[in-house]
């Protein structure tokens, strides 16, 4: 059976345990098995442009090794660490969930409003949306405006990303919503429901076109 | 299960049964049926604006007749003709290949290469790729140049998709290709392997796309 | 004498009134005759993708049998439906008022101010905006706002067309207007010298370029 | 009666004759008549950045000299000198050639082809190009070659046009032909003919766009 | 000892010494003596389009006189005008400083905000922004809205300047600033302690590129 | 005395030598010293997305440790290792040599081309310019096509760049060229003296606009 290895490049289990929920749905989703491991000796959460650079190697050295085992990789954290790094690591596709996030919503929707968590990530953002060429889409990229203290409570974040979703739809003008973090799928539902315009979970995003890919490489 | 529709929007069975073909090694691929029809009545191949409007009406008919039998739709022409306003007749997601196949390739590469049947399709294709805002990532679209009497000649349909291919890989500078048609995925494989790089069937991108989509809704 | 034939793709009679009576102050400009009609069997108004798409063939028919009594065709509806298909249906050419109108408003400015009745409309537009090379000169696109109640009062219709060009002007920065509907030029010059910047009626630009490239071809 | 006024803003008369000659076409084109005049004590041709600048204070001032006797303006150079201080110095309408040819070939077709007469014009028109946001839709801007000496062989200027349209058609993908001179409209019809794809004299289309203005102003 | 001529092509002394003061401090900076000259004959500030296009000539002809005596000259009047102009003029480099002091901005961070001095030069600015190729990482351009009579009162023109500063970095998201006109610079560094964000006096950044190039130049 | 410090990311002593003899001119150019150093244990050269991404956190800690030290830093690889991660571990100013190397450039002219070594750098440069907003001014960007073997014979080099730089000028139309990699500057003069247009090397440029900006800074 083939299998696709999503690395979630930051020690927080919970984040990890996100992830893996957000892709049960996903697991019947062929004949590859999904899995979902954490990077060890990685930051807590990737909040900096330190972070990002600090977990690009250790992201491509896990690919290469594990190249042999899988047969596609899913970086799973939205600033796309050691994507370009971890592509020259292995002959296989490798994935990184910003970019694929973008790109499955931009085949239901013209303008694409993102949900970020930290006000500092976003100029870093839109620098990645501008070198993968989607920065033309992008109807707006918002944080949310949590404290530290206010990211652990979900009821709180919840509250805080319909108040960044409602402010995208209804000012910025997008008409589909991705979440700028790995591990919120579980509000996916809710906000798409609430604001009636398609809401995107990148890592299933990224997920479902490696399943695609594999299947269809595999096949011959 | 929950279910896809892919619609061949032209009278050409064998485009159906290649399109079929192509989506086997994506049947395994979730817990979603796909089904592929033909839409009768029909041209038999989608060859100019007024083929690509004529299917239109039908094919967003087709789609709010069905609307409570699948849980997505696939449009299979390269053109991605009555998109728009198929998603007018259902709530459900719509997706076009031409769009779809496009931003799936876009997950794996930076330029890309569009293998085109027919010279005159080009035109059309480079002002949809203006309209989902992917032109600037669009390295060149070449037609094979075959005459209608070759197309029905696979061996000589598969040597000139090769020297298309070669020549947006050489020349055009693609680091990816999409086969600019429905029913041509048996030459992907073959043109991976010779060439080097991603080469993308728009319609197993779309139902992959889809796939994701219709896995993720279900949950709840 | 050549002749120029404005086809209103709907079946609103008033709005055919309107056109023609925008058209008088052209009719003196040129030896050709500008004759407007109704496309019947057609919607009451094009109000979304069904409409549009819905109009694409028989207008392309009616081109096609008119193609030898006139020199130049007009398409009178600011989604331009049918414009591609249509000039496969003649040599002569054919101009849609969308693209004409938005073309002749950047002959005289720089940052385009669009008034729209429907907002269900622009999306379609900011689309084709992109697909035709416009969009980078859009400032926005805004809708009146009106209720279905509404849009027979023309006094009521005139009062929302004021205050959406003062926005589109004094917020979004727009130092030209386009008509984003055909029969609004009643409101042309009252908005054009309320608001100081040109205001283009769409349909007149159309016209316009069709005298000229028919004056321009008929002289040998 | 209206007027517009057409300026060429160098000291060739024999220019000056080909532009009334091309406007010919257009004189029954309106109830308003349309005059050509020279610029005095401007270059003989329009050659660099100098003689650009040279002439538009001088353009300026003629503008807002006549601007009582006439309804609008056109600047006959292909480098519009002076059209933004013309603007300044009256309330009507003041078009530039090379702006509204490029506008008025839009209207026409997708990816524009641009004959210039001298290379060294090139680098300026591509600023211009970006300046007036219609440089995505130019697929080349190509100089005759010619010397000075062939400039005044009418025979050998033709087919070196001949020859800088065919390479824009054939290789870069022009699906239309601006002329990029005033006073070239003679070869307009013989190279749109030839070529197969529409032909601009800009000349013509800015006063055509000037008519349809100056028609849709004097009515009320 | 090589030398850059620094020309201020307005006839205001204020702002001569005002530029000579921004660049003491590159004075140290550099074999190289840096110089700044009115241009007589000009008007007291460039306004206007008119203003603009009646230094060109003028401008030229002076770095043509003085191209033996320097190595290398800058423009300073945001509207960079007679750019192109004088670069025929000379075979040494010519800058102007709205190009130069946006690209230098561009050398510390992504979206800019420019400082303008009066609302009317904002479109000729964009339009010059486009020209140039910068204007996708334009933030924002607003004008201080000074009276004349403010104009001449540094305290409140340095309120005003503070004021939109602070509206460009809060509401327009710029992460850099640069201050739209020449003899600004009293103002950059109190504007960028207060406001976090670099803040670039163009003339600076034009002769801090002019240094450099002579000095690379003349090593050999 | 202000200081600024040029670190080579890479272990090739020869190229920090070639980039201090480069720099050499502009240590009279200010009040300001110029210091380059090897960042020790890196790659002999920059060559992959790894040697990219290798560098990156090494680069950012001596920034840090040196940034009471120097009032601004250059990061001297054109592939602009480390410059986020850098200007987060510093309050100084940060200068990477392919961002400031194509800005410096465009102060001169339109359209670059880069004479890059490897031509498996293309693709990164290509996504870096996209994200720095630069890549519409890029006509072209090619390899000299240099085996390993040749890459220490001097003159062999020298040849393949004057070959490079007469395509990108005579065939892609750059009038500017910037040099692809740090320490090529010896070829700067001759490759400008002979191909007729400025030649940029991007070391230079970013020291002197650090040049100017820490002058600047350092005033008050």
């Amino acid at each position: 059976v083939p299998g696709i290895l999503v690395i979630n490049p930051n020690s927080n289990g919970e984040v990890t345990r996100g992830i893996a929920a957000a892709l049960e749905t996903l697991q019947g989703n062929g004949a590859c098995r999904v899995e979902v491991v954490n990077l060890e000796g990685t930051p807590f959460g990737i909040e900096s442009q330190r972070d990002v650079d600090s977990v690009a190697l250790p992201l491509a050295e896990r690919v290469r090794q594990e190249s042999a085992a899988y047969d596609a990789f899913v970086i799973a954290c939205f600033s796309d660490p050691g994507l370009f790094v971890s592509r020259e690591a292995t002959k296989n596709p490798v994935f990184g969930i910003a970019q694929s996030g973008m790109l499955a919503a931009l085949a239901l929707a013209d303008r694409l409003g993102v949900i970020s968590i930290l006000a500092t990530s976003i100029p870093r953002h839109w620098r990645y949306y501008r070198a993968i060429g989607v920065a033309g889409s992008v109807a707006g990229d918002e944080a949310i405006g949590a404290s530290v203290a206010e990211l652990s409570d979900q009821e709180r974040v919840g509250a805080l990303m319909m108040k960044t979703g409602r402010s995208l739809v209804g000012k910025a003008g997008a008409d589909a919503l991705v979440l700028g973090c790995a591990g919120m799928a579980r509000y996916r539902d809710w906000l798409e429901r609430e604001l009636g315009v398609p809401v995107i979970d990148p890592t299933q995003a990224a997920v479902g076109l490696a399943q695609m890919t594999v299947a269809v490489r595999s096949a011959k």
